[in-house]
């Protein structure tokens, strides 16, 4: 099975051996959040494969060494490590704080570094990263409770904050709630919005109306309510990383409203022209979010004190989180205490 | 053959039978466009049909007799009249100059009156219209040359507007080089972009670059043009009345770019999900305009001192007419010399 692979790999680095440059954070990894992608990539299902293999780019940890220029990080600092690790930092992207769309961004695990090696992600016990794609943790945030902004967070974030100072309270959907749609949920009720979970079941009603403080939910397969609901909400957030009927959620939206896909299908959606047309919607795409915008998220999740939902576990649950992940059985983060494993 | 039947009733109101509100405007009708549209309503292809039908709602006239309440415009002013001639007037949309999408909009023909009665367009020497749904032609415009501008014009105007105060010079494509692809072309160059014409073949090259002033014409189905020009777009006006592929053309957009649709599709359109999230592009559609940018478009053509490409034609030719839009045989809107022609 592919994923013990991973295990066996993620105590690559606890010797010293890797080299810090002068614009490095050498970080002693502490927690790393466990993403669906994470699970396709050690799969080969996404990107070429590049064996040996560390995932992880939800990744927490101390600050233990710093390159010679590095002067906004003090070494202790608690630091964070999302899904990018470099860019360009020339082409227009870079320059507008969006190095997230640079064409030669280099992710946390299977990049390829200037010197042809691969880069490896968080589930190890430590990382060299160039500062610009190193963040301060807020004190204010437990480092376990930050691991999972790095990417989910950042991801429902990054589209979501256009709505941030909207000045009449904004109804939106959050469609999927998953890692990325339960802090969504949070994100947009921190907002002031009035938000509906919508789902393919009944299963999470309570979860998201009790747990998460949703104000409606709204079960995709109901064809009655979902009538109910049309032309009802302003934007959705549509984290569904699988094909699914686009058309039935653009419905929901009103005059001017936006489908904001944040997880790729396999397959091409789907939709009537006619509705986007007589209802001037949008249906529009992000990914991920900037190292501005990973700050931004930080101090937003610390400002309104907002708790995501976790599941900490040691190392070597790795891979039964894997399978529970992929069977949905987590609510909704999975996050790995790398520093609390074993990892002889 | 459907489209005789249009001529028989063309005069229907040459007699003053028509009765003016205190808010109407009684206009005499000089010249109308015709549409695409026109053609599929009277073969009842799309919206129910209401025998008999008058189409025509790029209607060009002067105003002859007005209601006690119409003081915007006087006797002899020569106006306008778009796609719609009523609202609910009270709804969110309404409110906010968006009455183009308001749910109880009104069509110019085979629209339901209050007293039950159908709408009549302009293929007619008179027409009856509230005054919120008449405009003023500016006088620096020929009245033939305004009609287009009535729904072709604002339906390119009202998307692209946004782009008009950039600070940087836009690269944008107009796909589709008809009644609304062509005026798109002229604002889009009279806002100063670059523009590249996207057609499915080579025929229209010497028109769009010499005629229209287009900077670059692009064939959809040459495949390494195509790839030459991937990522270079800030924008496509998509004038595409028919299924098409679309992620070929979301291709040559840019990060951030969008890519507005306004021609209905009888089929479901497609798109890749990977290259919208990881391009942060946008699919978006956009129905005619409003009223107020309606006066806009007609005053920026008056301005810009522009000139739409139209072959003015007589009654007795509107069916010819139609069979030669049906071949695109039209460079680029046939207008009917309504007032110039024999209508007994």
């Amino acid at each position: 099975m592919e994923g013990k692979r991973v295990i066996g790999l993620a105590a690559r680095d606890s010797s010293g051996h890797l080299k810090t440059g002068t614009e490095d954070v050498l970080l002693k990894v502490l927690f790393c959040g466990m993403d669906h992608t994470d699970l396709l990539q050690i799969r080969s299902e996404i990107h070429p494969p590049s064996y040996p293999l560390v995932p992880g780019h939800e990744v927490v940890g101390e600050a233990v060494e710093l390159g010679s220029e590095v002067k906004k990080f003090k070494v202790g600092d608690i630091v964070g490590v999302g899904c990018l690790v470099g860019s360009c930092g020339e082409c227009l992207y870079c320059d507008s704080n969006l190095e997230n769309y640079c064409n030669d961004r280099l992710f946390s695990y299977s990049g390829i570094n200037k010197d042809g090696t691969y880069t490896q992600g968080g589930f190890s016990s430590a990382m060299v990263v160039n500062q610009k794609f190193v963040v301060k943790i807020p004190e204010k945030l437990v480092p376990e409770q930050a691991a999972p902004l790095l990417c989910a967070g950042v991801t429902a974030y990054s589209p979501l904050k256009q709505f941030r100072d909207s000045d009449k309270i904004l109804r939106a959907g959050i469609l999927g709630l998953g890692g990325v749609g339960h802090i969504g949920v949070l994100i947009a009720k921190a907002m002031g919005h009035h938000v509906t979970v919508i789902s393919s079941s009944d299963k999470k009603r309570v979860e998201a109306l009790e747990h998460l403080g949703a104000d409606a939910f709204l079960v995709s397969s109901d064809g009655t309510e979902m009538e109910k609901a049309a032309n009802s909400l302003d934007y959705i957030l549509d984290t569904v990383p699988a094909f699914h009927n686009l058309q039935s959620y653009l419905s929901l939206l009103k005059v001017n409203g936006k489908l904001i896909i944040v997880g790729v299908a396999s397959k091409p959606l789907q939709f009537d022209s006619d509705d986007l047309i007589l209802g001037k919607k949008t249906i529009t795409g992000s990914f991920i979010g900037s190292m501005e915008e990973t700050r931004e998220i930080l101090d937003f999740w610390a400002e309104k004190g907002l708790s995501s939902m976790i599941e900490v576990v040691k190392m070597d649950y790795a891979n039964k989180a894997f399978e529970r992940m992929e069977r949905n059985d987590v609510r909704y983060r999975f996050v790995l205490d790398v520093a609390g494993s074993n990892m002889e």
